[in-house]
């Protein structure tokens, strides 16, 4: 299934075929989304940066591996736009499948850049985010 | 003094004076760094999303109301560039001065837009990062 030769209209494509990626744990369309490139960053919640597309791919295997499946529903709080990048500012609820009572709340960052193929991702930033009721930041800034 | 009259001719020169203001717990010089929208994003590791002048400088000004002084050395591990925004992917060294020999590391993804007045922050996400040797990520992306 040639995965990478999707075009994406959009960045709202893109980051629709990312969600819905995770949601089925497809390794190969997760992965179609990213730009093919040594600069594109993942930061998963909890976790440090991880640059290059075989790096991020290999993050994403060791997630689906274990065989958990996520239900995320995302609301995109912001963006900035121009003609060749978008960044999204979002709420993800992340809950696993069969327990969406219990979400936790990741804030996420997403950027997409536009180039030859249409739209890619190219950073994903994403870190727990407390109660919504919380505001106060720590000391480290 | 009309720090939000500064003009920055670069995303380097804006993410410069952002750290430096930080340094010096000067709250006027650090606002001036950002783009007067109701759009710009603050995230401050393990705190949730902060949008809007106001809100993020009273954010700040509460970080910098303790007194404590920070030292913040920064690597600049990726940038993606056009002619209108950057966007850095950073590693910041995080210590109370004084205390130079116990660091917490941030990631930090920084965004810049250039407009009429040059260049500004529109977004700061920055996430408690683990021991650089960590690189696994936890379940929840």
């Amino acid at each position: 299934m040639p995965t990478n030769k999707l075009f994406f209209a959009s960045a709202q494509d893109v980051e629709a075929a990312f969600y819905e990626a995770i949601e089925r744990a497809d390794l190969d369309a997760l992965m179609a989304v990213w730009a093919e490139d040594e600069e594109i960053v993942c930061i998963h919640p909890g976790s440090g940066r991880i640059s290059g597309y075989l790096h991020i791919r290999e993050s994403w295997r060791r997630i689906f591996e274990g065989g958990a499946r996520l239900r995320i529903r995302t609301r995109v709080m912001s963006t900035v736009v121009n003609p060749f990048a978008a960044v999204h500012s979002l709420i993800e609820e992340v809950a696993l499948r069969g327990a969406e009572e219990a979400t936790a709340a990741v804030t996420a960052t997403n950027i997409y850049v536009r180039g030859p193929l249409g739209w890619r991702m190219v950073m994903h930033h994403g870190s727990a985010a407390p109660a919504e009721s919380s505001q106060a930041p720590q000391t480290l800034h």
